[in-house]
């Protein structure tokens, strides 16, 4: 691979940057963006080398878009008319099923990967762009049949290369799962934080009692607005189905507390401390 | 001081006594509790220096209970009996109401200090207390117009010495607002955690979905419900009003994402953004 084309620079695409070009410095990262300032600023970061738009993606050995799950499934078709023969489109977006939806009929189809790269942070944009933020983390493929063998096989080298291992999986398993291990927990941290700002927003002094437990539950309350909503959107009926048991869970709780019955709050959390074990192998 | 009794030598307890021996060497650390075992352990990770039993408080300049809050107001006024007029008692419990109204009227009311050092982590037993816990962190003192000067005086001070900062407060207020700061995150976690395991327990595999964000938001769910089952049942009315209010958060939440009023969505996450400053002065 020569030419690497990143549709979206923020935290995953310029993060990719970061680890593809220590990994492959003959590389070439073109960036393109909505944004010229998005452009400059990832370029002063060196996350890209040189500027580009949609129209150069025709000299791409890859594309990687990795922007607003919204604005992938309208450019996606674009891009996939604009790329060649020998050129492949792969996305990062955190939801599967429209997206593989949008190009299923597309003569370019077999040019296209579906991903999502379990890795990110709260924070957005170019300068949150971190190296190695995919080492050890899980690397969804969707729909791998459908693509090209020669160039899945170059882009899940370059993958794997960067720490990455793959799991494979169809577009509404993806999303059906993703809802309740990604999405339902952004949600809970959102209504958390809204839950206690409403309450205390008057008295900031209040948020010294505030300690390390409430900044971990909570620290999801800072991510994009502009990234999440999308998803939410294009996951709605996999995410209500998720808040609606969550609903239930902690109606259940508030409810045995009502009735005074601690033997029974004891026992739903000694259950699920098991979580422990869960997490031993999540950084 | 020269004598300190730790009742209860878990996480809290344990990790006062290591940040206190370093500062003053010529401290003896005594530990007491329930178990022989757990004294063993404290005794094997050089935590305490001794074992001593309730009655030998009598010896005690400055008495530190941490254990469960259930097990703290039956065990106060106890210990209180038993202090010599020069001792203090001081009690690191997550809840302040219950445990002040127990020895309001105790004639050794003024030989005591109620306190609630902001600190700690998911962790729980000797094994879990760790060195410099208690930097930068807040200690919120109740009452403290209610304990002799000079036993105050001593104790503050050596509070400040192992880096915590005072704030006071009244014990009312103190369970107002720690349960939502940071009660109703751990039922929001420990909640989160059965919606997920509920759901995917029989597809093991399904986590490895699940990236850093699940881990934080969830991380309080590996609490000890020995200790937080009675601050729960000490805190139910306060709990239950922010159980309430969260419930309601989420139910809105819900109802706008059938509704397919992604505008009012957006919105709600962009104003809870404003945790990123609440968020900022907490480590």
């Amino acid at each position: 691979m020569k030419n690497i084309y990143m549709i979206g620079v923020g935290l995953i695409g310029g993060s990719l940057a970061i680890d593809i070009k220590k990994k492959y410095p003959e590389v070439v990262i073109h960036g393109i963006s909505r944004k010229e300032t998005t452009l400059d600023e990832a370029l002063t970061l060196k996350l890209i080398d040189k500027k580009a738009t949609l129209d150069d993606v025709v000299h791409a050995d890859l594309v990687i878009i990795s922007i607003p799950v919204d604005a992938t499934v309208k450019l996606l078709p674009i891009v996939l008319d604009k790329i060649s023969d020998n050129g492949l489109v792969v996305d990062a977006g955190s939801t599967k099923a429209d997206i593989c939806k949008v190009v299923e009929n597309h003569p370019k189809r077999r040019n296209f990967l579906a991903m999502h790269p379990i890795a990110g942070t709260e924070h957005s944009g170019p300068s949150a762009a971190i190296p190695d933020l995919f080492v050890g983390k899980t690397n969804i493929i969707c729909e791998v049949e459908k693509t090209t063998f020669k160039l899945q096989e170059k882009a899940l080298e370059l993958f794997k290369s960067i720490g990455m291992r793959m799991r494979y999986m169809n577009p509404e398993a993806h999303d059906k799962h993703i809802a309740y291990v990604s999405h339902l927990s952004h949600i809970s941290a959102f209504m958390l934080g809204k839950t206690v700002i409403d309450k205390e927003k008057n008295e900031r002094d209040i948020f010294d009692m505030a300690g390390s437990g409430f900044a971990s539950t909570v620290r999801l309350a800072k991510s994009s607005p502009e990234m999440w909503t999308p998803i939410f959107k294009q996951n709605k009926q996999n995410v209500i189905e998720t808040l609606e048991e969550y609903i239930t869970n902690l109606t259940h709780f508030k409810d045995l507390m009502k009735e005074d019955d601690f033997d029974a709050i004891f026992k739903e959390m000694k259950e699920t401390n098991y979580i422990k074990d869960i997490l031993k192998g999540i950084n």
